[in-house]
């Protein structure tokens, strides 16, 4: 670390997902712990169930291919009320109720993220988006958190030209971690279902504490971590060769403690 | 008019509603000329008529009361859906392509709308707000202003425990343009469906060009102002009387024209 590193504030960016949004009575406990974290923070949510709930109420059966939510006409409408409306909006409230003043935020607002409607070859995935760390507003970023503010980000970015684009959460938390690697001290934290990355998939006592890229790469040769985290773990190493400190993955009501899986860069 | 107040920059608070929202065709014509006129601008919206299409469409009769809707916990979620997540949410997309960088925000966002929730007696309104200019969060918006941003206001307050609040946009705009003449020379300019206060409602050029509070008192008099412009009429020279400098009242495709109501405070 150098000098100029060391000198930059704190900053966790938090992404949590569907596990924690659609658990009612566990999401009021992971906003009280996150409410007692210190540092800056910044929230990246996903989805959860209720958007493909409000889907189907209308008569579309959600559409997914490879994990990824095919967004028609009538999707990015579902996913638009429900992601930058509903979920956003009752986690600014009960932010602030904490003390926490959020300020939610669609990648169209104050053109936070900005990027590409992904072309339609060769799956056509709709009104869906491509986002890059260049696309991040970072400088917007962090006159916000500068101000006193906790983004908190939905799933959606703008092309600029008028377009709204469902954009995968997990890639928006990297994006905006990497952009934001310039003014702080990164920590990447994803939050989600298990304690983190295990030897067994169903034992979670089996976290693996520490990956660094070496460790990640025999551990995968040895066929160890499930097929399913590969492509979290390539992003999150990813992330790391891009500025981002620390990646931190486990279960969402575990933050502050030491249950869960770092990353480091070496 | 004092020294101090000529120094202060010039503000515009826009309120648009359903006349333009539910126009599909006028609402882009509507942002064009928006984008065309000078100063700061600050833009709060209502509803319109998609929200209760949604209420319908999901088995919930919309229910009014003196011209207020009532909000249970089915209609303030499909509200917060509508208003905070579609609505906002295009506005802010379609501004921005058009070189305006706004900033999309319910109340509980940067807490810049705290209201309380209205009593459930003598009519019980349900999750419906009550706002004053104390309640809004004028520095934060003067920041966000000063910034180069463009605050997109949606028409839902929070109580600062948690509970977003159903509140009429009218009242917000009017609270915002009292709570920002502390830093700005403000107009507020209400966008509706007519050319202005009209001396007969069913001439669109029998527009009354000025009106201030003798005037009004004497049309009032005569009873040539139609009854339901009364309650606006009040709202906004009340404004008036709380340090707002004029209140511009007209068809929105009319912006930036003379074909309007001006209310001068003397």
């Amino acid at each position: 670390m150098t000098t100029s590193q060391a000198a930059r504030p704190s900053l966790t960016v938090y992404k949590i997902g569907g596990g924690i949004l659609d658990a009612a009575a566990e999401l009021p406990r992971f906003l009280d712990l996150l409410a007692r974290q210190p540092g800056l923070k910044l929230l990246v949510h996903g989805g959860g169930k209720g958007a493909s709930a409000l889907l189907r109420e209308r008569g579309h059966e959600p559409q997914m291919l490879h994990g990824r939510r095919i967004t028609d006409a009538a999707t990015l409408e579902v996913v638009t009320m429900f992601y930058a409306g509903k979920t956003n909006k009752q986690l600014v409230a009960a932010l602030q109720a904490r003390g926490l003043n959020a300020l939610g935020l669609s990648g169209a607002d104050a053109d936070v993220l900005r990027g590409i409607h992904r072309p339609p070859a060769p799956v056509d995935y709709g009104f869906v988006g491509d986002l890059t760390a260049a696309g991040v507003g970072a400088a917007r970023l962090h006159g916000f958190l500068a101000a006193g503010l906790l983004p908190v980000l939905c799933p959606l970015i703008h092309d600029g030209h008028g377009q709204l684009l469902n954009t995968n959460a997990d890639t928006i938390a990297a994006a905006v971690a990497i952009a934001l690697a310039g003014f702080y001290a990164v920590t990447l934290h994803y939050c989600f279902e298990k304690n983190g990355v295990l030897r067994d998939v169903n034992d979670e006592q089996s976290v693996i504490a520490i990956l660094n890229p070496l460790i990640y790469a025999e551990l995968r040769a040895q066929e160890i971590i499930n097929a399913g985290m590969l492509p979290k773990l390539d992003n999150a190493f990813a992330a790391l060769a891009q500025g981002v400190e620390r990646v931190i993955i486990g279960h969402a009501l575990n933050i502050g403690t030491e249950m869960h899986t770092k990353l480091c860069p070496s």
